[in-house]
């Protein structure tokens, strides 16, 4: 059922008629409650269906709604705390050049939010998911374009938020749904859509963001497009836990069918004794590793593709085949490759590039010079993960610099643990430079909220028609700056 | 002497090599105090080049002056006060769904930012502005494009920052400047460059803000572009104090010649007796303002047919004709439209769009509908304001309903003042919808300096490689959220 240009209309002028019902604080942070009360509810049979759209399987879904509800909470607590409303007062000040009148300033709500959700996360990247959570929380009504790995979830989850909305005098339109290709590009050109969340691969981000800046009034785009997380094994690290490195490495490539956005893709680990067994302890351990299925064929097909040609590349070896496996199904792997191959233009940068799914490339370096010339031709990412012996990260050597030189890179730098297993948490960042995300904005965490506010300051207003976020005497117990100092 | 490709290249790899140079908070606020004690040294030579460039005379030109130092040294204070940085900590915490391991997050400079500067304000939005305050204070080296209009006070406020920069052992590159609106091009352009701000028209910021869009790796345009600037008189206000109204009205529609981003160019005056003694005081005192000249011949022309356009117009009346005066100058003036003339698409919707340069559109409504017919007509503005009544604004009335109606349409609700006037403080919002800016920050008072840097967090590092902003003990005694809780 792909909906219409006019069925998107439809949505977004639903969509836009909610807003006066999420302006009251107290009733965002309630129905934040009851929906994620709502989806707990409903596990079994959202995890039936979920499971059946994406094999992902039900310890794994479950965990994943778990988290989603935990995650709507967690708004809720922000939506009472106000912080975010960024309150700022100032009195009139003459002395000032130019003079200072009476200031003060909060954020109100962008409006229409469009979310594009994800396919590998049908519940904590989808309807329910952080980009509707933050943006309710804001007081922005959303629209969500379903992905079509899961249109039966997608319609069951948005059932469960609307009953919840419902349940709060919020007319059910603060949920839009619609599914289809087109109903997406209709969506991002709409008049009446603000700004817009998207998760999913750079090509299809790339073109979302272009449409989003191409509008005669441009919105704010918050696209999470890709990223190949890299992870540099120094040799002291190596020397001493080279073995758990590679079985670590090993897990975290291919939890989830290595379908996580923050996947280690490329792991820079140094020639000698130690990398040797890191390799060793990898490929054994991935050897192990059971076949998987992918969420939906074209992924399967662009993970076999990718795979085989980045493996035909001069000196690449694949001492675990990635590839097709039997009945749909997707082998883990790994490749090699001597760093030197990767620290130059050439054919090689296509190891360079995000491939979706089980598979990881180990890069062989002979000199730390070679790993930062590598490291230094790397596109933005998500995350940045550096392996350090108990010695250095305990202050001695060059663990610090390597924290800096890592921070250009990345919206995350992980060291002596993996990037998958996003935390959702107030200083958490789930961004990075392009293609990590197309914002200086994160999709995880608290802070996601602020994609969807934008500040409005009131000069000279009387007290008597200030909203109360405002008022001097401070009646909702707001965190805030006032006349310079900041209040808690 | 216009930048080659190549000359701007230069400069922006040398403000690059300046960026390690900026890392310390305590440098770049004292860099900042002295480019301000230096601009203050420099005060008459500045002056003096600048009204032989821009004819906006010694008094508005020596305020002028006088606010961009202010601007630095507050710039300054916020540098160290360091709440800019959003330091949030979290502990550990198994019992969170997904568990959250160990995250600090803070903020951290984007990179060189490129400045567009400013025709009509030589001093606070050009060279050292805020734009260039701002960005330093975060962090990032800057090349500024100079404005056609003033290219020698460009280079001599160029050269007086790169002293100060000197004299505190930072590379005279953090001050990039070029000439030409080609380099202006390759500027937004280059690799190297992360961010820009923009100050000037719809027709060029649009441009840049669409080659940043499209680049290999887009990057944010902070563009301040245009804006009506609507002012909302109430029958109250004017049967109240019309005249009064009318006066002030003159005044800040004149002031600096009209060129300034908030000059109210659309005023909604009640008809009846009120509205009408409003428009006798308004014409009166702009018959009486002296003719001024324009920042440059381009403007001028601009002006001489956009208000010979606008005035004829059906039902457009000229109570006082602005056009063109003698020498180059230009007379002030006023346009009148029945209200109704707006409330619907159709040719008069030219009055709807800024015309830069002394004039203003006087449109009188009979109903208070068709006043917020118009309204709603409107595209976002950098300010909004209304002129209300003392009883109104004791509460009596709709005062409240009215900023609320008016906070949709802008950045700043003004309140029985003018919107000319934007004064440097924490609570200031310089920005709006689009057009008036392409994103939604600020590009005057504190938080503009939001516009520069990217959260980055830290997982699972250990105590002795962070950075001093992120450790428990708090040695730099930051503001924070730790573990939840806002701290000061």
């Amino acid at each position: 059922m792909e909906a219409t240009a006019q069925e998107v209309d439809t949505a977004v002028r639903a969509a836009r008629a909610a807003r006066g019902a999420l302006a009251d604080r107290a009733v965002r942070s309630a129905f934040l409650r009851s929906a994620a009360a709502g989806l707990d509810a409903a596990r079994d049979a959202l995890v039936e269906t979920a499971d059946a759209e994406t094999a992902l399987g039900p310890v794994r879904l479950t965990g994943e709604l778990a988290r989603t509800g935990y995650q709507l909470r967690a708004f809720a607590d922000i939506v009472d705390e106000g912080a975010f409303l960024d309150v700022v007062i100032d009195h009139p000040d003459d002395t000032a050049t130019p003079p200072v009148p009476d200031l003060r300033r909060h954020k109100v709500p962008l409006g229409v939010v469009a979310v594009y959700s994800a396919s590998n996360f049908p519940f904590a990247f989808s309807v329910a998911g952080g980009d509707t959570a933050s943006a309710l929380a804001a007081g922005c009504p959303v629209v969500v374009k379903a992905h079509p790995d899961h249109p039966a979830l997608s319609e069951l989850v948005a059932k469960v938020l609307r009953r919840a909305a419902a349940g709060h005098g919020i007319p059910e339109g603060v949920i839009g749904l619609v599914h289809g290709f087109e109903a997406g590009i209709e969506l991002i050109r709409h008049p009446s859509v603000a700004a817009a969340g998207f998760t999913g691969s750079v090509r299809g981000g790339r073109a979302l963001f272009d449409a989003a800046a191409a509008r005669p009034v441009p919105i704010p785009f918050h696209g999470e497009l890709g990223s190949l997380n890299p992870v540099l094994v120094t040799e002291a690290a190596a020397a001493e836990r080279g073995e758990t490195i590679g079985a670590g490495l090993a897990g975290s490539m291919t939890l989830g069918v290595g379908q996580f956005c923050v996947k280690p893709g490329l792991v820079l680990v140094p020639s000698g004794a130690g990398g040797d067994q890191l390799v060793k302890a990898l490929t054994d351990a991935v050897s192990d590793t059971e076949a998987g299925v992918l969420l939906d064929h074209r992924m399967r097909d662009n993970f076999v593709a990718g795979v085989r040609e980045r493996a035909e590349l001069a000196e690449v070896d694949s001492p675990v085949t990635p590839g097709a496996g039997g009945e749909h199904t997707v082998s883990a792997g790994v490749l090699t490759v001597p760093a030197e191959k990767l620290a130059e233009e050439g054919a090689h940068d296509l190891l360079l590039e995000e491939c979706f799914g089980p598979v990881t490339v180990v890069a062989r370096y002979a000199e730390e010079a070679e790993a930062a010339a590598v490291l230094s031709r790397l596109p933005g990412n998500l995350t940045a993960s550096v392996q350090l012996s108990s010695e250095e990260a305990a202050g001695q050597g060059r663990g610090a610099e390597i924290l800096a030189e890592l921070t250009p890179l990345a919206g995350r730098v992980v060291v002596n643990a993996w990037p998958t297993g996003v935390a959702v948490a107030p200083a958490q960042h789930h961004g990075g430079p392009y293609p990590a995300t197309t914002s200086t904005s994160t999709s995880v965490g608290g802070t996601a909220i602020e994609r969807w506010l934008r500040p409005v300051a009131y000069q000279n207003a009387p007290a008597a028609l200030l909203p109360a976020e405002l008022r001097d005497e401070n009646p909702l117990g707001l965190p805030r700056r006032f006349n310079g100092v900041l209040e808690r």
